[in-house]
């Protein structure tokens, strides 16, 4: 099989953790551990999140000359290289030696005119009480949005269109090396009129360039790996219910949380109905037991009835 | 051809120029002008410099919590991360749009006993006068070294070993891909005593980790480009000569300057010694002439008499 396997920004750090290297290689470490079985026995490829990350670099940024920021294109690369390459030594520790990986800068195409220009939505870096939050947007003119009790910074998150580097993944995948790519969702970058690329100032959510990822590779099988154990019907209500299988037709009969949820189903569903394939989504430790169908939720076109957990 | 190019740090931004996002746009595409060329008629593997970006990391992440700073290996990964995109991003401006390029990761083994540990040499970051140096060295145990009349932070820069990703880079060379990697000459990493890799605090030289990727890929030349002009006799005195082409034994009768250009001329003649190739030193935008001998300097086991400019 050929799997395509999403990590979650809080797959890779814990809700309420401090941002260390020390943190974050210990997460990265324990994700590894689940997803090398899945190496070792398939076609693999990772991507990742850089939610917390891309966010962290800023503040240092603005924290260090406040005049002399980088643009988030330049922050987004950053963080490919700075995740791509703890995931990727920790695999290469789990590996047989013969085992080849590749870390691959990724830059996707979006649309200069996507309405999340004009709309921001995608909350990155850590939360903040509303008078610290409303500090920081005076003082860097970033936009805020509420978080539960709190506030977290947003950023612009246009649709990914074109996956740059697409010819030269598809190449590794089929000479079987491991290939860690599109990390936080990819670098954005706009084609102008001339033909020529630049980067923009953006986050694309991971789960949809992933999606657009397994789909070009028409894998078999995508999962979104994150801290929660399935999709749930009526989520932390008493009558909350966890969904085992589903199909894309069904999963129009139930609304989803919108900051997390929602956008993990619209790309599972994409990626389904467009290949073929499989989704699943689910706990980071159990990304074999997803693909196996005894966790998390699986959404297939060949699921008849919706299935519920216990 | 196959050709290996190291950009130095000073070829990515100039002396004395601040290190904004502009800035070092505005010199990768001054770069990649001077390599496109090149890239159209060869197979070209791109490598580059950090020092300036690495230190400015440092400093970011030290005045957001300075308590809670990167080590030097996951900074130099976001280096990696930051310089390889706008290379690669300003590449693909420059050349027909079915040339693939990829911006690889690129981790490298060191050997945790290497005296360089002990003696930190490699300059990194801004300089500072006297007193902002000693302030910054108590502030975060930084050690500092004289540059000319200031003084700049110095890390240890141990001698690189092996290259971890060299059968995915050979890969897609053999394919045509124009790779850029080995950025800030890798990721250093320790391989302990039951075989896992961990990465340490450390700056390889990017000359001498190019010269290794350049003899590893069996380069038929390896180009150094930095903004010197050619390798001189004695440098900055009234007697001063430019070199034109030199044999690596004709080598041994002068003497360089430690900093710049001893391990550039050091990395040279490992390169010619071990492959029977030619190693050019010049100019960033004398690329295309260096290789044809028209400026720059050539060291070649096939040049009997030193020849010089003028």
């Amino acid at each position: 099989m050929r799997i395509v396997a999403a990590l979650g920004g809080n797959a890779l750090l814990r809700r309420g953790e401090a941002l260390t290297a020390e943190n974050q290689r210990r997460n990265v470490r324990t994700a590894t551990e689940a997803l090398a079985p899945i190496a070792l026995a398939h076609e693999l490829v990772i991507s990742h999140g850089n939610g917390p990350q891309v966010g962290l670099l800023a503040l240092q940024a603005a924290a260090y000359k406040s005049d002399e920021t980088f643009p988030l294109d330049v922050l987004d690369a950053e963080t490919e290289g700075m995740i791509g390459y703890m995931i990727e030594q920790e695999l290469l520790n789990l590996l047989p030696a013969r085992r080849s990986c590749a870390t691959l800068l990724t830059q996707i195409e979006v649309d200069p005119e996507d309405r999340a220009f004009r709309h921001p939505s995608k909350p990155i870096g850590p939360v903040y009480a509303e008078a610290e939050a409303r500090h920081l947007a005076q003082q860097h003119g970033w936009q805020f949005a509420r978080d539960n009790e709190n506030f977290r910074r947003v950023v612009a998150s246009p649709q990914p269109k074109r996956i740059l580097e697409m010819s030269v993944i598809e190449m590794l995948v089929r000479q079987g090396v491991l290939v860690i790519c599109t990390g936080g969702g990819g670098i954005p970058v706009i084609k102008s009129k001339d033909g020529s690329l630049a980067g923009i100032e953006a986050v694309i959510d991971k789960d949809l360039a992933s999606a657009l990822l397994a789909r070009e590779l028409k894998a078999d099988a995508f999962l979104m790996l994150t801290d929660v154990a399935a999709v749930y019907k009526d989520w932390s209500k008493p009558r909350q219910r966890a969904i085992r299988r589903i199909s894309p037709q069904a999963v129009e009969n139930y609304t989803f949380a919108a900051g997390s949820m929602a956008p993990k189903i619209k790309a599972a569903c994409e990626f389904v109905e467009q290949t073929g394939g499989i989704a699943g989504i689910g706990r980071l430790q159990d990304a074999k037991a997803i693909l196996q169908g005894e966790a998390g939720t699986l959404i297939s076109s060949e699921t008849a009835d919706t299935s519920w957990w216990d």
